[in-house]
């Protein structure tokens, strides 16, 4: 079950990971990017296996933002995460650019993160996130503020790692102490975990 | 953060509020329509500050449902309540009618109202009830019967002034013994809220 | 309220279902399909009136899985449950199939399927599954493993009797040990329940 649909295996342990920022005022240099640093201090916390970060900025414009999920994908990402833009205000367009770039839809992601955010507060019914894949990368919209960022991944990031399995990325490893990745069975291979007890 | 997506602030308190009943029984006059007194019983209750209703009846046709939902936004309505024509038999078309006239969708909304009502029948996953900007107005579907409306309102109405702030339009105040508006501390105006301590 | 939206009532209490297997593998034969006879078991234990299942089995290929629902509906089904592609994987097309094939959609069942499977395994929210009405059919998408079907089924079960109800279809009873159908108190026809009581 870590095969890919098409039966291919990919044996890598090395993931490319898009963050993309999407605000009108970060990328007019009004303020600056929150969300995208809170996003990869997450990463640095909870990945165990080798990563990198492709980071991109764009303002709230529907096709710049599906074209930079597009871009990123097509670079070799296995997952992408987005901040900002999931309101209901008319500049917010960043679900509606996922949909748009996406090939299918996960609604299970948004149904969680908004059940999460709602523990801490309730206009957490605001947020539009959602999630989906395009080409190999599973594509997932954060909020803005780097606590909303952590409490959504909290909320999700066990079921990224397989997500990534299924779509044929990389094989991913988490360090237990923030995020226990779950596998079925069949799918976990001890070849390619990464330890992260220290001792 | 009051403040609507192009900058401007609405400093009104003063809220028109389309109230919508869909029912081809109701618009014949087979019977009397329940769902939209309902709405308008829950918002003498829950609202502190000034508002006025603007009421509709249509029967459960998409287009006339689509148009009455228009008009009501073209009106200036902040927030449009629609009842009824939400389950899944063949004349139940208010969801797509809904989605017909809206810009952008509010899955939380749908999620938070039958998550509620499902604490009080299974056959809560039968609606499906969502929600939506139409110009500068946030419609919501509920249900036909004047309890389940209360139920559904009392989910998701702590989160319904500040989504009207964010898209532009009055701010909002609530009787606090009924249900405690949540706003960012940075969007709280004390100079426009009304206060509801009468002792 | 038995009646479906036309006015007409069904008077019948004998269920056609149709149970639909959407597995490359299992469709070339390599290897037994599992979730069908799942299916199948869990309705035999919880249906107490009268049913006939009609089986298909299709691969993973969107345009026959939609043509495999059409025909079923066509052929007479109230109750469509399909078993597996719903997840994220390039194969995996049984949610989209279902939306094209469907007329509305029910999103509630997918959200309360996948609530239910989250208290087992957090890659709950990988499941892609939804439900929606295909002419006189309900049609519900399925897990590919029996011990997921059964959760998913319990989860949602109770409200498929009054669904069918609504959509014009037989009046279902069940076998109350396992799961309590309920129909607001004005659906209930005590002519037409069969009785579960042995003793």
């Amino acid at each position: 079950m870590t095969s890919a649909s098409d039966g291919t295996q990919n044996l890598s342990t090395h993931a490319l990971i898009g963050i993309l920022t999407v605000s009108d005022r970060a990328s007019r240099g009004d303020y600056e990017d929150r969300g995208g640093p809170g996003i990869r201090g997450y990463l640095e916390r909870v990945l165990a296996s080798d990563w990198t970060a492709q980071v991109e900025l764009v303002p709230d414009e529907q096709p710049e933002v599906e074209q930079a999920i597009r871009s990123l994908a097509a670079a070799g990402c296995c997952l992408i995460l987005t901040t900002g833009g999931t309101g209901p205000a008319l500049r917010d367009v960043t679900p509606e650019a996922t949909a748009a770039a996406c090939s299918k839809m996960l609604p299970g992601f948004g149904e969680a993160m908004r059940t999460a955010s709602l523990k801490a507060v309730p206009t957490a019914i605001l947020s539009r996130q959602t999630a989906g894949i395009c080409e190999g990368a599973l594509v997932i919209n954060l909020p803005g503020q780097p606590k909303a960022i952590a409490e959504c991944l909290d909320a999700v990031f066990a079921a990224v790692p397989y997500c990534i399995d299924l779509i044929g990325g990389p094989y991913i490893s988490t360090n237990a102490e923030h995020i226990v990745a779950f596998r079925p069975a069949s799918a976990v291979r001890p070849d390619l975990e990464v330890s992260t007890n220290a001792g």
